[in-house]
């Protein structure tokens, strides 16, 4: 795994995609180790752990890696309201309808907050 | 959508994720007006659809963008036996087990061949 790898999370029981973020080899071995999802932040160079400012931890049920090795897919149980920064579960709140030509619209879906970010966030 | 970004694709029936792969601007563009999954190859520089070779295309059921736009999620209708080139319905085949120390092993789970790649691919 390197920097631009990247782990896909999705909820164990529903199969909804949840999120996907960066997951470098070190964030490999520590999600491997612990059993709880971590990442790799490219902007900040750092590792960070699902749920270290937000509480909104990721256990792993099951993990694989796809043929290629640069991707790799986790089953989690989401704890906590959700996984997005945004206060939504799962990051992929909006659609992208079909069959349009030119410039791109997006509608929302799924796109209730279950969380208000910056109530759990930190300010820095 | 940059050429680094990806398009998760997910068995919209079972929720099995299928494969990841690059997606940029212009692959994004043609899934979206052609409603069939296209993707960016970076080691060849050229925009590539799904199943241009074997045959085995992805009708794409819904699509969502999540929260930073770097990720494309389309749920889609894998035609043909299988989405991964080296002749399994999906792309992630081996587990990784969980809290394993040292180097990381391996174990194939679903890993049958539902088609012979050898046969399906050209060989260039």
């Amino acid at each position: 795994m390197r920097a631009e790898d990247r782990g896909v999370a999705t909820d164990a029981k529903s199969g909804e995609l949840l999120m996907v973020a960066h997951m470098n080899a070190e964030a490999l071995k520590r999600t491997v180790e612990s059993g709880e999802a971590w990442y790799f932040s490219r902007s900040r160079k750092a590792l960070w752990k699902k749920g270290e400012s937000s509480g909104h931890t990721q256990r792993v049920i099951e993990m694989r890696v796809d043929c290629d090795q640069d991707t790799v897919w986790i089953k989690v149980e989401q704890h906590g309201p959700g996984a997005c920064h945004t206060g939504r579960r799962s990051c992929f709140y909006r659609v992208v309808p079909l069959k349009q030509t030119g410039a791109i619209a997006l509608q929302f879906r799924d796109a209730e907050r279950t969380f208000n970010p910056d109530a759990v966030y930190d300010k820095k």
